[in-house]
């Protein structure tokens, strides 16, 4: 799964598009809690188990680049990540804040809900003032089990740049 | 239109008020996502064919004085304005990212809706990290054509001082 | 009433969490219009005549430690509180601008509805760039009061360091 280049207009009916926002907005919700909360264990949670996650740069989805600073295929892949995060000490504590912005929702269809949420991370090193670590978007696919919605694709698109060893944890 | 100033409190019914919200939200994300994937061409298209749209600062609201940034009146100096930004190169590369803070909704009338939106514009220089550009306050008229809704004015209040060359792109 | 201390999962059906977000994300939006538009006078009615309200940092709540910057006990304590301030001149003028993230729904109980919501609060000071002045949560409890809602308790927990007399204003 690509990241989406470009502006991508709604192809839903507004009230459709409303009540899928609501869903959305409800899964990003805890989603974040979950990660500001630093319980990383339990985020491979917020996936199917067959799905796609990509941190990557806004510059190399214009050059259409698959590469990308982290990738996971598979949830077990994503609790491996998650296991050895939990495990690792940080070399400085510090906590982490995701404020989201409005959810454009862009299509449904048979391969899911697809949607794009910009978003700012926020990082507070102890006793520091709060910096902006990481903005970007969320460039989802949604599918529906049981009651709720899982992510079968994120691609994380930063527009920051960011270095290697910065990103420890998942976004 | 000016822009308003002090506390406008929502005069609509809760229920009322959360309709109208959902709506705003579904314009703003539309708006956002093409400005933050640089399409400023298809800018034009959220604001009537009469609309007005204005960039100011908060103290100049404050003082009650006309004066702003940049002014378009009609939907033809917006589109003359976004063709020439289009047709320029900036003198950096940079990524804008827009962050919408919760609309309130303040009024209905035979005018359009009344709405206020926090947001803050996030630039991101090509390799850099990414900076608050501008922080400030959509103050929105909406109207009703056809299903949706469309720009009858926009009051963007900046609380931010920007300097005059640094404001290329619609906000 | 003391700050929650890691994740709290939703405990509501996705249609109920969903409902209470709508009316949560009204209120939030009047209550920052407020602040925002400088009317801290007006910012008690947002409150239940015994409501607590504390600000405190993200490091007491995980070391459980009652303290906090500041603490209103009860509508009449943030009454005097307000006047007070809006009565002092401010030592430098200052724009302030609240920025919310997505509220996470946790749980409605007979003591009302819990809630939790990210902002992150920016500072302008006047001519100046605007900067991120406190980031964090607001953890909220919200009862029913006629047509609205009224916090019965708001913890604002925030990452960011402060200074003691930093914090002039409510946030």
């Amino acid at each position: 799964m690509k990241a989406r280049n470009g502006y991508q207009p709604c192809r839903l009916p507004l009230a459709r598009a409303a009540a899928l926002r609501a869903e959305i907005d409800h899964f990003q919700a805890e989603y974040c809690a979950v990660l500001d909360a630093n319980e990383v264990e339990l985020w491979p949670q917020f996936f199917t188990e067959q799905a796609t996650y990509r941190v990557t740069s806004r510059e190399n989805v214009a050059l259409n680049l698959p590469v990308g600073l982290v990738y996971c295929e598979g949830r077990a892949m994503m609790h491996d990540r998650a296991v050895a995060i939990a495990r690792t000490q940080m070399f400085a504590p510090r906590y982490m804040l995701h404020l989201l912005g409005s959810t454009q929702v862009q299509d449904e269809t048979t391969d899911g809900i697809l949607s794009s949420t910009p978003f700012v991370l926020m990082q507070t090193l102890v006793e520091g003032p709060s910096m902006v670590h990481l903005a970007g978007t969320f460039q989802d696919r949604f599918v529906r089990e049981g009651e709720g919605l899982l992510l079968a694709d994120r691609q994380v698109v930063h527009d920051t740049e960011i270095l290697a060893n910065d990103l420890v944890y998942p976004v």
